[in-house]
């Protein structure tokens, strides 16, 4: 399947980008753990961050064979997302797994959709950082227990999908500012034409995503 | 390399033990990375946090093995563990790598002593849980690499070294306390005689790795 080569800068921009939503990530699950109910479930998501971490070594690692210093790639990107984190802290466990939940499953959207667009080995690295599907099956049992435990949860919980899509949009907005134009382009190089395309189809899919648990969008 | 066996319930009290630092430590790691002056050293420190909670993984599978919930065999020192990473939060980077160079060493000390009273296959898994020196070194270059921006840091650094250990005594303490006997009894089958006789060894080591860093004990 080959696709036409995206030029250098855009790639280590696109690698810049997930390798610092896979540290941001990591580091706001670890701190969520704190949330657990139970000591079990405080370790599950634990280990969720800390597969998010050993994706973000492979990453760093290929932009540094790439020449690019990591800190460069990712600096860029650093306030969009490190905003996007800070306007949605979890109060709760249910809040925090069904930040998990929404986070990872809007991220693997958009690594797919873009992942089209790279060579090898580029593209294999970036399909491989796509979350194991026994993650989100946690995260969704966790939030099927809590709407079965009291039904207003989903109330709340629905608005709260809503919030984490709604700051998620607006950071993606400051993330296409900041960028360089080369991500940009990369993303117009796929099977959708525009990014706001690509936006329309990532919001459709976590609407599925979100009625699977018993929540609305 | 043939031991005495260890009574079914100490070698649980203490894969209990061993598997909450680690997810304790996991949590205090990956939320001190936030201190890091730069997004290498804070995914450094992450990558050191992300260790311990493999590390976990292996723990509570065997407790699962052998027939205990690690919830249950953790149960008793989640009190006192929790209390001493309660009490030695870190303010800045420089205490947050000097606590996990201390805090790291400590535990490794702790762990190869008792290991000797240990029969296969606890004995190998609990040996491969000490810290690969990798993240001590790390650790031990960030610690120099402060005291040589500012010397008066070295002070500081080491009043916080000595805190850490007496933070870190006055807990064994209550765990020693919140002990069935069981766990007790395994250190004493090792070389030392007592528990006070393996806490004065250990603080000899640690003074040895802080003069090794430029701080006095």
């Amino acid at each position: 399947m080959s696709v036409p080569t995206a030029p250098g800068t855009a790639v280590t921009d696109l690698l810049g980008l997930v390798a610092l939503g896979e540290l941001l990530a990591f580091e706001r699950m670890a701190a969520d753990a704190r949330l657990a109910p139970d000591l079990s479930r405080r370790a599950a998501l634990g280990e969720m961050a800390a597969a998010e971490i050993v994706n973000y070594r492979r990453l760093a690692d290929r932009l540094a064979a790439l020449g690019v210093p990591p800190e460069e790639a990712m600096g860029p990107y650093v306030e969009p997302l490190q905003a996007y984190h800070d306007s949605t802290e979890p109060r709760d466990w249910a809040e925090a797994v069904t930040k998990a939940y929404v986070g990872d499953a809007i991220t693997d959207d958009f690594i797919r959709e873009i992942a089209g667009a790279l060579d090898e080995p580029d593209r294999r690295l970036v399909l491989d950082v796509v979350h194991e599907s026994r993650y989100a099956e946690f995260a969704a049992a966790e939030i099927r227990m809590a709407v079965e435990a009291d039904p207003r949860v989903a109330g709340r919980l629905s608005m709260w999908g809503r919030r984490l899509v709604g700051e998620a949009l607006s950071q993606a907005g400051r993330v296409a500012a900041a960028d360089r134009g080369a991500l940009t382009a990369l993303i117009a190089q796929g099977d959708r034409t525009d990014v706001q395309a690509l936006f329309r189809q990532m919001t459709g899919a976590h609407t599925a995503r979100m009625a699977a648990v018993g929540l609305n969008n």
